[in-house]
């Protein structure tokens, strides 16, 4: 079994949940400036959730790249990522359509949470299929990057119940890190291909 | 006529029905836990409908794996196995919103019903157009596991007028059939590529 | 430029429209049999359009298969193309919503009519880019099928106006003349490739 | 890194965008051709939004075209881009809904200059990223059809607070820009290739 349709479902589903997200920002009643106020929420917390996507189709773009052999595992640890990423945009719609109210902080940071072990899953067997030695357990190393999110992940879920605002600092400075470039990573793909 | 694009035509129907699905658990009004409490049938009945789509699109990459003519009576067959799980998203739906309610398991067990009718006929379409001795009647062989789904999701439409949750267990029970790993086709196909 | 993305692009955007249709059957508020029957046009209008959707991917496939250069013309008549396509949801919904009533059928004629307009142009600049000598060109012929949908299209939006019934039989008519099987049309092609 | 995913990616997100903005057009309660009236603004705006959205997809598989080499940079310069392209659903329908207001073409004309923006970025960093003798760099030259659409784009948000059809006449005036074949572009890149 080849990857190009692993790869082309993925891109599909990823394409989707990005775009539909959108429409939680539904069209004001009012056509005045002033009836694009309660948006503003909406609206970051839509920032906050593309980015968040994006990060995840970049590395799923790296997960899968050295990857020769798919088997059923990790095709079925690909539908459970895809899964918990496909509850974004109903955890966006609702922190954004309360202000970032507490409880939907939690639940925000809870689907965050089960797609990085989704991702961490997969990327465990993708690279124990590939052998200890693969480009990407090279790459991936000691995972720093990938045990610092999760620890602010966590942090953000504990402070939502008392503030949500630590708590959403949390999860931008999840988005931050990835979004960072990553000299490390590119150039140890770049030296082996 | 190549497959290139039956194959991206359905990914793309297949990648829309799995997501789609999701816009089915609308944002809560309030913003407390307990407002997500609603929600609960909702979000198990995705769950299943998730793995059920997964199924098709894994069992579909298998299918259309040793194709290597289209035919128009091909094409259309899949066509008519999109049509019916174009309807997995309402059925799921109206499962979700009413509590698993005995008509609505009667329906989503229907729609699962012709799904699987129109898979058998894709299925049959192209053994018949590869020859008796291609790789894909070897890996079916007597399609026992297609058989006993097809009775266990007679079973669940029929007990669905007596009681909701023996209709559900059999829908399940199909689910958990396809999702463990099915060696012997792996292996099947191994052997022969 | 090549013909790939063009491909790609047509194949997401059909792949959405024959998608997005299933929306329009909103979940029923109801638990029992009696409240799917308001969706009863709504899934015979579904079905149609389901089937022309269908169509006109199976055409489109045909259609660019021997396609080599893109022009920016041809890019443009494909966007006409989709953009007319595009409207065939709303057109569905509004005739499935009000029982497949006159004005409904009206505006579903005209969609379809526009669409095939929008084909025509394109076939033709794709011939007149390939030279008449074309394999596309040998197969379209006199295009007896593209006329003959013409004239029954037209008969069904004239209709529209005293009887929807005698309209909705013109254009099931259209889509049962492209669903047979078109022996010629694959003979050319499985000759010449 | 190659820019096959980078494409599907992107042809997927611009599919759906274009696609879902005609869910915007709500199929109307009665069943009279009366009752579509109101749609007219709406269709109005889609059409526009429909041709932008096409001018962004075909620049696009140009700009992508000559791209040999994918870094992070480039990668997030085109979320970046699709972003922006992505709230256009959005702003069309606000401006559909409210018959083109003030305040709705001060939106719509802010989108559009954003993605302007966001698609000059990306430009520059794949030309610095190929070269300035690029055949990209090239054909581009001094970009005055850029310009000239980022001055009408201007032009047309700072009319928006005066008259609402001057500011669409100069939105529809950059679409027209771009909907005529360039001839100079097709030119450059048919002679290097």
């Amino acid at each position: 079994m080849n990857k190009t349709r692993l790869e082309a479902f993925s891109d599909g589903v990823l394409a989707i949940i990005i775009t539909i997200m959108v429409l939680e920002i539904k069209v004001p009643h009012g056509h005045e400036f002033a009836d694009l106020k309660p948006l503003i929420p909406k609206f970051l917390s839509y920032i906050l959730s593309f980015i968040y996507v994006g990060i995840y189709w970049n590395n799923h773009h790296y997960l899968l790249h050295e990857l020769t052999k798919v088997n059923a595992k990790i095709l079925w640890a690909n539908m459970h990522l895809l899964f918990w990423l496909s509850l974004i945009p109903v955890a966006t719609g609702w922190m954004g359509e309360h202000n970032f109210a507490k409880a939907s902080m939690t639940l925000y940071g809870a689907v965050l949470f089960f797609s990085a072990i989704a991702y961490f899953i997969l990327q465990n067997l993708i690279i124990s299929s590939q052998g200890e030695n693969s480009v990407l357990a090279d790459a991936i190393g000691k995972d720093l990057k990938g045990k610092a999110s999760t620890i602010l992940n966590i942090l953000g879920i504990a402070f939502s119940f008392y503030n949500e605002w630590i708590s959403g600092a949390a999860y931008l400075a999840v988005a931050f890190l990835w979004l960072v470039p990553d000299k490390r990573i590119e150039k140890v793909f770049a030296s082996k291909n």
